[in-house]
């Protein structure tokens, strides 16, 4: 087992630690996680990446989704880099924002619009709006435990949020039926919007893919009362389907939410809806001083093109499928149960009888050292990037981890 | 009068028209200026910006605020391209994050931390959150008709907006100390903060310095009541003092929002603080996929080397006065009077009898004819890019602009 360096990961921690509340903030905050989890990081190329301490590691967690193509990808690189060269943040948008749009548009079937932003959040508070402003209603029905953004109508954290900011939301159980409709009858008239996530992907709990039941009730309780369906496609946006993560469903939404991987790590969330929704899209207004930046579209359409170019999704698919099987054939190996779920490319990878996951942490801790970087309790992340030796070296330091812990 | 080319912009405005709400949205929509101002830009360098039909103007809005240093400023450029080689988007920040912290820290007197998010809205929301988390409180004091961003709790427009995102919301006048004290009357033991922006640069109004009186007794409300006083520096910073716009005052803030200029046209912004409100911005949970993003942390760092450099306000407020001047100079010789508030750096032009600033908009149109970009309700700005030729360049348009009108 090779012992990780850490001395510049721990010199930084202490510098932030003065300057930074808690050392780090949000999801990327290592403290939570092993000991052996660093928090800095120095590089990444394709499916690896290095700390700062110049450890390498086949990264599992794909800079928590946007590493879509591969981290540097050649292609996306050379079109921000050029787009840079013109102009990024100026009086109005490029021509590449047309561009984007159009490609966009032609690429999502539900989407007759787009709008840009910057943050994940900024994309689902964006469809609840525009669902309010179109229906003249309040009441937005969202899964319970779902993360869909940070702003504190949504942020998972109490801490500073008034009551009001969630006066207006109404609980329901993803898959389950019943709780839907009751949610929707609790909103009766007042129904603006329901906003569900591609798959439940909740953290520290199996994922589950959305039933065909279940998505068909969501489209018809929106067709019923004219309230939006709002797919939250910010996380799972361009790995499970090029068009959204519906269509394999056969369910279409009003409204969707996009960010992380639409520029292959450039800062863009986009935002698509219907034609019954533009003339709401129109009337509502959000902004920032950095949507409109080219850089980020420039990036976004190299991406598009290799979307286009490579089935990226079944590279995906097929690097994933191996993982699984891998992992579930190391781990019985081992004589440990694991539970892996959700979709192969975005997997959730559990111990059984773990409920506060420390096993998964100590997994996670003894995989650093054999050179792969995983989460304990956040889905993982694939990417076209990923190569089957990456996968291969991924299984190889699974069997090492478990015999570490066992 | 040389004509403006506008085929290409017209052809994308038709294009954008199918697939974006309204064609354009948001601050940039050229929509409500002059059929002369474009709407796409294709480059920008220094304190010049062309539009995608290939005209040229000294750009007076640089970027609407983000062009601190010039567009494409070689060093910040060649930092962004550097860190872009290595990494941006990972799964934890890099080590510029922490030297970018505790450069801010050192620079900005009231900073005893910092927090970076995307959006000037994410720093003033997660200010508010702060506030709210530290003092178990919940109402917010706001000068009417300031604008604080364009999240539902403070975006301009009503549409699609529910009255609970303003539950808390009390509003005061801009500089007026009674109107102050009513609302923090109003406001009572559930006083959290006082959201107030470094100077009054509302749309379409003059513009206002605070009074040194009025920040006292934004501070004294606080103090007394444990309150945050949280100052917006989003269009501000950087522009009108190197720690922080009401360090002239002697006033300093509990908490900051930061954005535009910190990175020089790079998408960043940043939330700074005292250590009293350390405790509850740990606490906090406001996070997002790209706000560890090393590229436009590179950026700034580079940004904060040029400003230690060079004295960049003093060179704006040089140029600032000598526009201040020459626009006063020109209208009168054409018998136009002109109202020129706030900053020279950061200048707000009316015309006088001008409520619709239709004749504003005409100015402003004959202006881009002569090659000068500018807009007829927005405070303009300057930047470090700009030379005394642009600024005489923009004396000579104004001249010949008021020729045009009269």
């Amino acid at each position: 087992m090779a012992a990780l360096r850490n001395s510049i990961d721990a010199a930084l921690r202490a510098r932030a630690s003065r300057v930074v509340p808690g050392g780090m903030w949000g999801h990327q905050r290592a403290s939570g996680l092993s000991d052996a989890h660093p928090q800095f990081f120095d590089r990444g190329l394709a499916g690896r990446i290095w700390d700062v301490d110049g450890n390498e590691y086949v990264d599992l967690m794909c800079g928590w989704g946007p590493n879509l193509l591969g981290y540097g990808h050649p292609q996306v690189e050379a079109a921000a880099r050029e787009q840079a060269m013109r102009g990024d943040a100026l009086d109005g948008p490029a021509a590449v924002m047309v561009e984007l749009a159009e490609r966009l548009v032609a690429r999502i079937p539900h989407a007759d619009w787009v709008l840009f932003q910057k943050n994940g959040t900024d994309a689902t508070t964006l469809c609840v709006t525009i669902a309010r402003a179109a229906t003249g209603r309040r009441k937005l029905l969202v899964a319970r435990g779902a993360y869909h953004g940070a702003a504190p109508w949504c942020t998972p954290s109490p801490a500073g949020i008034v009551a009001e900011d969630r006066a207006h939301l109404i609980g329901f159980e993803y898959n389950d039926i019943a709780s839907l409709d009751q949610a929707a009858e609790a909103a009766g008239s007042d129904l603006a919007g329901v906003l569900v996530s591609a798959f439940r992907h909740d953290l520290a709990r199996d994922q589950e893919m959305p039933t065909a039941a279940f998505a068909r009730r969501c489209r018809a309780i929106c067709d019923a009362s004219g309230a939006a369906l709002i797919l939250d496609d910010v996380r799972a946006g361009f790995r499970l389907h090029p068009g959204g993560s519906w269509e394999p469903l056969g369910i279409r939404p009003d409204l969707a939410a996009w960010s992380k991987a639409i520029a292959n790590g450039h800062a863009l969330a986009a935002t698509t809806g219907g034609d019954r929704f533009r003339d709401a899209a129109t009337k509502v207004y959000a902004t920032g001083s950095f949507w409109c930046a080219a850089v980020p579209m420039a990036a976004a359409l190299a991406t598009l093109d290799v979307l286009d170019r490579q089935d990226v999704i079944a590279h995906m698919v097929a690097l994933g499928s191996a993982l699984r099987d891998g992992f579930a054939e190391r781990a019985t190996r081992h004589g440990f149960a694991l539970r892996q779920t959700g979709p192969v490319q975005m997997p959730m990878v559990l111990f059984d009888d773990d409920p506060q996951q420390a096993r998964g942490r100590d997994f996670c801790a003894a995989l650093l050292r054999h050179g792969v970087y995983m989460h304990p309790r956040h889905n993982l992340f694939l990417c076209a990037g990923h190569t089957k030796r990456d996968i291969a070296q991924v299984i190889d330091a699974a069997d090492r981890a478990f015999a570490d812990l066992a």
